[in-house]
């Protein structure tokens, strides 16, 4: 039962890599929302294996259908399900994997938990699985932004060693995706397509950084003292495949800062309360407090390298084994729109659960307060 | 009802750092564990102000009583409740706060989310509320300890630039206990509190980093895809009042490296399947791998500081405040015990968790598989 | 972790019925909502043993004290918890309870379960647990009166077999309080006061139904499909000691209608769509309609009596047990406010979990739509 | 979010009459249990329409599809998704019941509710969904049989005023199969058939009273005190279309008898603690004591009737509307495997949450207990 996420907009992924297929069913989205099949398809394309020469050629469409809870491009109310089904599945490719665990992969873990596994692309903890989590998060960042006005954008910072400059203004959607490694600065960006390329020919890999900005919160989202904001988003996070940290605001960086040097100074702007700085990063007490929330997740490298790894087999013996299959040497520009969708359900469910909570009630307006 | 944590192991915690008092509601605790008020109150008192000449001076001996839930000194399967009364309460410390807003604090969230707060010592955003954590988390570990071998074992790495060298063995909770900051090297402990006294001199503060290590997992523990432990530590850290970042493994530093140089090869070492390094933080998959599950969490410097900050008051006009009241320069000595209770929570829940679904089943006795 | 419920506006209770007290954490009720201790003493008086002589002699007062999320007669939007000290327990009334399981009581099963329980007065399955949540469900009375109009009154409607006419308005408040055993009909209220004296004097007991009205429910509270809003007061009600069956609406004697005779036709009334008949119970598809919600819950005859019944005790030997303590002869008159705070807190519940997504969106109000 | 069924063992439905196709996420399912897709269709058959010539004549083969959690005949421990394609819709019978609401039917609440609703077949709250019930409960009564030897037998025991007789002993499966009405008493099978068949003649509809049967259940399942076996149990049934109530046990009648009438004396049998009587129903406490639990569920006549009926449209103008489509004139005989399937989640998962707590501790092994 740990296959659901989220609590009034809630969402239940299943699926392994080379079985029937993946899916989705989210439990929760409010009715009256226009969305499109489209849309939907449309971040799913962008997290899609295939979909650029820096990732893994594996050939899957992934084409979603949308079996209930929308009608006439409107959300009903109701659970909306959604499928994709596998289509390039080659679990011939994978009999050295059924009987030798890959290092660092969760091969081993699974078999052990649950006695058996599908081991074919590693089955269940394959990240085909996101595929769901994505299709879900194109609803919820819909709603977010015709609901709400708050925009969540994603973009590689570091991959490797090789680090994007500070930008003067922060990246929207379309500087993301001017290149296939989704870096918004197209110099560096140009240095870590490189590093990818050079990586794959050698049979390794590589991780780095994401940053995720997120746009237009208003002040007051969040649950203390368990679920606040920053709570949750590091949950949605680490519980991505490959991710090894999770910092919000000034981080880690900013524990080497004095209290006078972090704090955040309040100021009156534009008739509003704001922060002269924010190393905050938009949270305070687990509460947003209307300034731009960021936060940046580490990816490590892939698992899969084709290169021969000592490993162990069923039978607990020595051994070797040299990956196969077809595998990205670096995650990062795919995981972009996952860390968004991710992002999007955290929000979207605490937007839901401010309002079920907050909403101006029939005792404030007849003036008893 | 962002009050609650866990899902089999459940706590509630209450209460308003000025207020009756603060506590928590522990359900879901099996029946059968020997347990004292004694073992509970021992890590309050790791966690009390005014433990050592480096935390706060605010006089609380913070002694609990226990409800409900224990008999005889021995769990009875029902909900334990735990208070702890608020003793040196001086609201009129807060005067001035009740109308500024705190910089970096969440005086200003609470307001704008809730339309009031209770502004002495910052209410439910206190870190008081962490009382009913480290009551239930006492609990939670000694569980984890007599029913399942496992020991966690957390210690301040770093204050301020200071950081400790690397150890050749594992800090035992002796080590920790020695110096009143909690880092387990002496001579880096040494200079850890001359930092912090030097701080507190100058009205100003530090934060650090905190690194806990979870010694005896079994396989198996986590569940994936959502509740990865990895995930759910995550989450807890992230609750904690001033962190700012969390990691497990190689964590950020390990996206410096190659997969062919992070990937942590399997051996059998001692008849039991092994990895050779550790890189993946005894989690693979989102499931305990066996080795040892370490993980490090961000402390921002403490937000209240003798200084005078910039801010804005309830009028929304700017002004100015300069902290008074107790406070601790540097939060890090009394947030060990409070990282302990929390990963202990996590994990206590994973293991009735697992327990729930992977017992060996009738069926599978029966030979029917 | 079965001592928690509710989603939004979630409780937990805690305590047994001879330890340190019972009580209630009450997490998610809203800000703002305006309440006294007062408030709150007087629904706990209305369940109080000893308040007449029809009901069990223990002399408790049930004093509550409130801890935390109430400021100034008002709720803060943090999580109330609210104690009761247990005052006139009686341990020794209960040795031979120790050893002899009592007929039709929770000893056995709880000592099954848990190896182990608090022999006094049925510990933890005692109807002393219900106190919290009598607390709790002042509070969310008080939010469904002031904030949405809505009224939740119950009554007893048959002691044994005595049953009260029809009414040919609905009872009020006062109708309700007007005699100790809480039947709005004063002729039927004596006799049934006559029959439980009689049953008590014989040393024995009786059950009967008691008839919850919702008044002024807005159509749309309810989420079905599991979530319908009767299931979710089946569930409530069933959760409650001594109770054996629930109905809403035409309920059983429903069954014997036919289609023709059972279907509440539409009409429009006052600008309103309405029904000519209310076999719905005001609840259609798991979802309120507007009309009157209303149902019954049948209480069995209370299972200590003072007389000799054959049992067994702990070490398995048949053997005799005479109830001792003090109990009522009939728990019904004490019930009333038990089922209404447990109607008040499902439909609480219901009212946040609407509003959460049903309210208006700006993509409505932009006119997208 | 009213989609989610379930705590450790949890069901997501979704789907509506005549969309895609209706389906379940099952999140929670242990490995290792041998299941085959035949099985789940054997259950799904017993519900499905077009079964017998007192059913609906719509032709749904509800052929079920597994995509996920099952391999090679046997659980994985990951999400189980099953699909049912729609495929006899015919959306042209529905025309007009897109403008006019029917009577008894949760046209007007969905409609009310969320702003919109899928007209034909009454969409979401039409009870195709329960095939997504059904498919889940086929898993877990073969978890709970052999797993724990648990049995669910449900049967007709009423339709309109036709009551079957006590039996000597209880009906096992095949007795409840031998009649398409599934009444275990052949003779009042007949009565009941005729009595179906004429009323549907008549244009008209009937309902009546299931029983359900668990044998085999151990001492000590149900979680006080909100989920006790019963609550879980009333919510399940309650949470059916069609449903009006729910007794367990002694139910309704047992409210006429005495205490000293009523109560069930314990005594030993065959080394057992067992009871003389069971009016109890196998509960005690919220907990199963071991002897035979029972409950019996109040079905309405079905809402759908081949008469005109008064009703309004969607502009709120009083009109006509007389019943098209296919439907049953009794709900009951295919209600059966539902009632079955509903309480054998029920149970599956307080079998899983009683496993989680009750698991023979390690310190309980070494003796320190």
């Amino acid at each position: 039962m740990g296959n659901t996420f989220g609590t009034l907009f809630r969402i239940s992924t299943w699926g392994e890599s080379h079985g029937g297929g993946v899916g989705v069913v989210v439990d929760g989205c409010p009715p009256g929302l226009p969305i499109t099949v489209e849309e939907i398809q449309q971040e799913l394309d962008r997290r899609r294996p295939g979909q650029s020469d820096i990732t893994t050629p594996r050939k899957e469409p992934d084409t979603v259908t949308v079996f209930s809870g929308i009608h006439d491009g409107v959300t009903l109310g109701t659970p909306i399900a959604m499928n994709v089904i596998n289509r390039d599945a080659r679990p011939s490719a994978y009999d050295e994997m059924r009987q030798k665990f890959r290092p660092s992969h969760a091969d081993f873990t699974y078999q052990m938990k649950y006695g058996r596994r599908m081991a074919e692309g590693g089955g269940r903890s394959s990240a085909r699985e996101t595929i769901g989590r994505v299709a879900a998060g194109a609803i919820a960042r819909k709603l977010l932004r015709v609901g709400f006005g708050v925009e969540v954008i994603a973009y590689v910072t570091r991959i490797h060693d090789i680090s994007m400059p500070a930008c003067a203004t922060l990246p929207v959607h379309a500087d993301v995706e001017a290149t296939p490694v989704r870096c918004p600065h197209p110099d560096t960006a140009a240095l870590m397509i490189e590093r990818i390329k050079a990586v794959r020919s050698a049979g390794d890999s590589v991780g780095g950084l994401i940053r995720c900005d997120i746009h237009g919160l208003p002040v007051g989202w969040g649950a203390p003292v368990f679920d606040r904001l920053e709570a949750d988003l590091a949950k949605a996070m680490l519980s991505l495949p490959a991710t090894k940290g999770f910092e919000v605001g000034s981080g880690f960086a900013g524990t080497l800062l004095r209290g006078s040097e972090h704090n955040d100074a309040f100021v009156v702007r534009d008739g509003r309360v704001r922060t002269s700085s924010n190393n905050s990063g938009g949270v305070q007490g687990g509460i947003s407090n209307g300034e731009l929330l960021y936060f940046s997740v580490a990816f490590k490298p892939t698992a899969t390298i084709m290169q021969a790894q000592a490993t162990v087999d069923l039978q607990g013996e020595a051994t070797e084994l040299t990956g196969r299959g077809r595998h990205d040497a670096c995650v990062l520009p795919r995981a972009v729109p996952i860390v968004e969708s991710m992002a999007s359900l955290v929000l979207i469910d605490h937007a839901l659960r401010h309002q079920a909570q907050n909403h101006t009630f029939a005792f404030t307006k007849a003036g008893i307060l």
